[in-house]
This record gives C-alpha cells, structure tokens and sequence, in this order.
C-alpha cells in the first residue's frame, strides 16, 4: 500500500487496548476525557494555572493538600471536604488558581495519562481546544494516537466523537492518513453526531451519570468548540501550557 | 432510571475489554468475528458438519490432524500443507465435512471464544445467519453480550457494522435496553454502512489485508445477509447446531 502522506494517525477507544495499537514510534499523544478531566485541566489551563498534576487517588490528592497544593477533588458530584474544588470546568474561571499548581483528581483520565506517557508526549484534547490542538498537531512532524479514557477502561460516546472531530481536522491538513478502523468509526460517528451534538450525547451513558449526580450543568460548555487556543503538555509529570 | 425491557444488550469491542463490561450474570454472548472465523464456522455448520472445534495454536490444530480429524487452517492466505482446507466460507460448501467434526483454526476468535465461555452460553454470529440469530436470541430470555473478536485484540469496522445490524434486529423485539456506549455506537455505524456495505466497507483495515493475501472472493458472501438460518452455539467445546 503506498502511503503518500507520512504520518499515521490512530485512535485508541480505551487505555486497555493501548498495547495493541499500531503506532509505536514517533507520536504525540492526545489524551481526552471529555466529561470531565481534559476539558477542565484545559480550562485551568487557559485560567492561568501554574501547573496541573493529575493523581487518580484520593490519598495521593489529601498529602498534596497537607503539602499546601490547591485541589480538586470530588466524589458523586460533590466536593471533598479537604479540596479547594470541585472537578467542573467551571471552578477554574474565578482567577483563584492563577499562577500556582493545582492537583487534579480524575480516575479515568490519569489511567490514560500514566499509559499515554510511555509511548510519548502526552497532550490534553477537548472541544474546547479543537482547533489549536489540530493545528499544534500538525507542526509537531509526528504520528498522533488519540487516547480516549472511556469510562472504567470501556468505550463512550463523547470521547469517540470528539477522536472523530479531531480526525477530521488532522485529515484536512493532508499530513495524516488514517491507520486503523477505530479513527474511521470515529469520524463517521463524528459526522452523525456533529448537526446537533448536544441532541447526540442525550444517549450517552456517562451524560446520565452526570444528570443523576446533579452535575450537568457544564455539558453544553463540555461540547462547545474553540473557546480556547491552550494546548496543555505534560512535562516532568505537570500539565503545562505548549 | 426506570427500565421497561428487561434484558440488558452490550456490545465489546475487543476481548480484552470483557473484564470492564456491565453484563455479568445470566448472559448469552455472540462471538463475531465476520472476516473471517464465524462467518466461515457458520458456514460448516449450515453445511452439516457435526461439529467444529476452533483452536488458536497451529500446533494443536495439527496434532488434530494426526489423530485423524479433518483440519481448516492457513497462513497468509495459503491452506498449510497439513490441513484439508483453508479458512474460507467456500471451503465448506462442497459436502466434504458432513457428518465430522472440523477443527477450525482461528487466531482472533479463539480468544473471544475463550474469554466469551467464561461469562455464559457461546453462539456464533455473522451476516450470513443474522435474522435467525436475532430470533433465537429473543427467545432465550437472557441478557445479551455481543463480542466482537477485532483484529488481535483491537476495534475492527466490519464486526462493529455486524454488532450495530443485530442490536437494531434485537431492539426491534422490545425484548432489551441498550446499557453500554458501544452498543450505540455501533447501531450508528451500521446505520451509516447499511445501504452500501461493500462500498462501507473498503476502508476497513481488514477488507486491505485480505486484498493483499487475494483470498477476498468471499468478501462479498461474508456481507450477505440471512443466508442460513443455522445458530451455531458452543457445547463441551464445540460448536454445534442450536
């Protein structure tokens, strides 16, 4: 198969099937977690944070409290009563985080990130840094492997179609070609959902979890494109701005 | 949430997925695995072989042989020189298996019939016997977990466009409730493949690999819908007539 556009481009539906995707070499990858982890680290990102420490457990996220770090933790829709925040993209936009770290509870998003950062650098996507991250993808010259963190390592709907709007706008650079059927499902679920997302996701299991635990507030600003240009890196273990 | 239909429907994109899936107890799961395993099982089986055991292990399959069973096996799209047939669907239709049993050897869907049997009652599941499937399964009044095989271990288009054409068949009873994002995804797929599945169908990984190995004549069968009305379920490790 001749291959005229040198970059390959997968995505990968859940962190369990990490060790069996194509890409090995070479690649960026781009971690999501749509409701809720990446686009709140994205957004205390874009609010001026130092730095974003994502831990997936409670105990790590209270010793780095006793330490002195902000935190955000919370557990069936409510706040931990020893954290700064709660884990809605919504509590980063006050100013009180600017230019300190803060630690960052997510289960589903820090299992990704632990195994998206040994195959190599580990970028956060989220609708709400569509663009800049496609355009930050395609001047970086390397494979892009986009990791959804699904729910408890199984597949969901609103990081499958944000994998598919992603696709979509790396295929438009004409840098990448598609290198596996999971980066096709996603953008033909991509071109489904798109007219009217907020309409698609109604369907979406973890959309329910978030309406019984009374959290759903931040949906419609969960799935609004491009209200920031902020590509967060991991470097040394820390989220930091590109 | 109230939930009217009782039984739960799932669909699991690879078998390393299995551990996370919500379906546990009193489950019937369909193995798929449409290019090429079920579809070419369910063809032995349509044609009256008595049974057929599948293997993953090249070395089991031959030591098969030795004992004097018939042997479907091949590589790279050559029958091995031990066995009496190759892989495909075609094989079978000449009247040569039956009344024997076969063992059938099959990477990918030897896993997910091994991961499969340890949740509950194994059936096969292709294009060619989906209608009687879809009827049998309605009738059981079990939940249901449908296990695509993919392609060593990862998502592949043609056994999610499968999984997506029997839940629409199943949701059509008002028997089940979808309970996964899987099962969504694929119905979404399906319907995006389903008034052209072969054109669909060019980009799958798989469809390219076939192309390359020229055994892809059976493409276009192995997309057929209802052709056999035969539901090949596993008893005492092996596939038999329901």
């Amino acid at each position: 198969m001749t291959n005229p556009k040198p970059l390959a481009l997968e995505v990968c539906f859940s962190p369990q099937l990490i060790p069996f995707t194509g890409i090995k070499t070479n690649v960026a990858v781009v971690v999501v977690d749509i409701l809720r982890a990446t686009t709140s680290i994205i957004s205390a990102v874009a609010n001026g944070v130092e730095s974003v420490i994502a831990v997936s457990d409670l105990e790590e996220a209270k010793e780095y409290k006793i330490k002195g770090y902000l935190v955000a933790a919370e557990r069936d829709g409510s706040i931990l009563e020893f954290a700064d925040f709660g884990n809605s993209a919504f509590e980063f936009q006050n100013g009180k985080i600017a230019g300190k770290p803060l630690v960052f509870s997510t289960t589903n998003g820090t299992v990704a990130v632990e195994v998206g950062q040994k195959l190599g650098e580990v970028v956060l996507g989220g609708f709400s840094n569509l663009s800049a991250l496609a355009q930050w993808l395609a001047c970086k010259d390397k494979n892009v492997l986009v990791l959804c963190s699904g729910w408890k390592n199984t597949f969901c709907l609103e990081d499958a179609i944000f994998s598919g709007a992603l696709v979509e706008q790396l295929l438009s650079t004409e840098l990448f070609t598609i290198t596996c059927d999971s980066a096709f499902a996603s953008l033909d679920l991509w071109k489904v959902a798109k007219t009217d997302v907020m309409a698609y996701i109604e369907k979406a299991a973890h959309r329910e979890r978030l309406r019984q635990l009374g959290v759903d507030d931040v949906l419609g600003f969960s799935f609004q494109q491009d209200t920031t240009t902020v590509v967060p890196v991991l470097k040394e273990g820390r989220f930091v701005r590109a």
